[in-house]
């Protein structure tokens, strides 16, 4: 990764700004910030961006700009625009590093890139989450003990309907008797993407020391050496002769 | 695979109507048409689809009672509708088997499950393809012998922009100088995919012995146990006691 | 699969020998009868062997007439001849299927095949196991539900040090808070090889329908086409003529 | 990767010291040097080591200050003793990276890291080869253009008898007829390997930059953040309290 590495943080920010509930209590700013803020902290150039923005935030200039892109949306998926998804589509595919993080799962761009219905089981009941480490010698588990312990999280339980990952980082525990895919790389074209699953509006996840550090890691497991378009089309001139069209 | 396994060849059926052309000389009938013949020889139940049938011949009711679904198009594979790629791609997560043949590789059904823009290299020059068998143990190999050769061919060279398949079958030589991932498996939902190199509307490569060996044994292959839905949503009730919640 | 898959049900057979002791309770026959007769009852032509018959069962007339082989091993390992270990090898890379159970994760031939050290976290306190179904459309998985429950077991944990399977078809929850991935799929030169994780040689796991069932399934994806040696060595003779080497 | 990585070039070293024979005029000091010295150029601590050195260099306090280990080995692949293949095997298991070259494909350490027979076709006839970037977005690949050509080359030809790798990253084409899974990466413990076929003792491939430029990029991309043991064994004590085992 270049030491430049240049991250967007995308939030849809809704569920923080509806004043006398939970979310608002938990992430007064929006969930992004706290990411947003970690991730400066350890040295990398970071914007956020948010669903009411014009263009959502994701101008041409923007994902421009943008080696790693992180997502987290969740009750206005529908909200998104199409030629917006087509514009990150085409710039992950061109080496963009795209992190979804929980909720994200039902993302139109990470539908998009998946090609599935990344449907899943889900559970709001505030129970116990242990994310174990199932490949200790990956860059995204740098760092990490054996497991991540999430005092109270949404359960997210298999079948998780998404392509078998290219490397499976992490398995999740639940506490009422699920388990999950929780942390899931994938190579798309020239970009890299990693799905994590935990972080919910209404618990204090992305204050989670832990939880902070794969999502850098994974920063910087995504960031490109170079975003560049590959060449397709016609190869008219043969790299070799060509005897057998005589024929 | 059950002994009644049901397959639908799916045709874009245009080149081969345009009178005068090499298209229509090669295959007079379509290209479709050696292809269901070869499948019915095997025993398995045959329909033939086209796009210009209505619904372009593939009805809620035609899906219904496909297991195996084989696609081939190139000039209008802008004009199948939407709602029936959605309706393929529904019935593919849910576990019917798709083989997607030569230049169906920019087709929507086959872009929509690959999330990726499918896009290759390519010269059209007759020359000669020799397809090597990369895993001889794989069903889908069966009968074969070390590669089959293709006298002339269209070039389709790397990089192909796909995920990495699952397994890789075959890998193709060509004579002008380029390779390319030419039998690649899928898994998507509950289906199986498989996409075959193979095969141009003016060469007579669908009357090839060895290349319709590997599509009947892809339709075995890809031929599902069982076509259903999988269980999604909330599991309000947990398999075990949460403890944590109460904290 | 053949309809003459045949099939060789190998167990270690010592536990069960001493007794007063409580496998010699559970499966006073030893656990490769359960196995062996549920195969049967299927229609598949089952024999079996043990560790203190000579060659420990598997001479290579036996070999020649398996097209499956299934393992159980656990106080023993190292007293299986490395020349049968040979032997097994060869005859899986040449195409015979191998369904490893259990602790048979730390036989020879387990860890010669992996390349790895396949050790992993264990505990014996009689917990339950909830072994969930990732890949649904997978044949292993055919006939089953959203997973299976084991009442009382010993619990396997990550990290598990095998390489990642080519195809993950189950994961376990334990009630003691570890996951596990135990449903595994391997390609190994022409062979296929699934470790199924349940199974213990104190508890009634053998006799319990879900888990034959999953043998059963395993051997019938295992079963090859066909067992035969690959060809490598010298291709002297070029398929295409080589001009570059008179330079 | 630390900026402190610390390479090990391993090579056999016989071919090279029989004077008047073709390797000793290409690599008159050994094919180990040009390697050993681009590496150093690049700003990598790296040492050498060979066959006939006691405990062909790679002594317990060598292994200890090698993050990454290269391996070419052809003539003597026997006399390497098997203690010291399950040291390095061992090392690698804990996070040490290794990189296996062209005839390292039958080196007792890559066969024992691959469980499989690890063969292929061959052929000297000094034909041309061209490796196809497969992967143009990962860091093996960093800096390539569409292929390397390599104007005179032993063939190495498929079915290569190795695992499916975690990721392909180059394909080669051959003069002569064949194709072959040239850029191989695998995950094996905690440690990652990389096989990558160009080089031969006759041919001055190992003074070629794009080359070089590969083994590199493949020491950067193996080099762990950390070396060290995985916890295994008895979890005694559960993570959570176990109510099944009263019953």
């Amino acid at each position: 990764m270049s030491a430049a590495a240049r991250v967007t943080v995308w939030n849809e920010f809704r569920h923080e700004k509806r004043s006398g509930h939970k979310p608002a209590e938990v992430y007064p700013q929006g969930l992004h910030v706290p990411i947003a803020d970690y991730l400066r902290q350890q040295g990398l150039a970071v914007r956020t961006a948010t669903l009411d923005e014009p263009e959502h935030g994701l101008t041409e200039a923007v994902l421009e700009q943008t080696d790693v892109l992180t997502w987290w949306g969740h009750m206005a998926h529908g909200e998104v625009a199409d030629a917006v998804v087509d514009r990150v589509q085409a710039r992950v595919l061109a080496g963009m590093g795209l992190i979804v993080l929980h909720s994200g799962h039902f993302s139109k761009i990470f539908k998009r890139l998946m090609g599935t219905s990344c449907d899943l089981k889900w559970r709001e009941a505030g129970e116990k989450e242990r994310i174990w480490v199932v490949e200790p010698g990956h860059p995204i588990a740098e760092g990490l003990g054996e497991y991540i312990e999430i005092p109270h999280a949404e359960m997210y339980g298999e079948r998780f309907d998404i392509p078998a990952p290219d490397t499976l980082v992490f398995m999740s525990w639940f506490e009422g008797g699920e388990v999950f895919r929780s942390g899931c790389c994938y190579q798309r074209g020239r970009g890299r993407i990693f799905y994590f699953r935990p972080g919910h509006e209404t618990y204090p996840i992305y204050y989670q020391p832990e939880v902070l550090r794969v999502i850098y890691n994974a920063v910087r497991w995504a960031a490109p050496q170079e975003i560049k378009a590959t060449a397709f089309g016609n190869a008219k001139t043969p790299l070799e002769p060509i005897r057998s069209a005589a024929e």
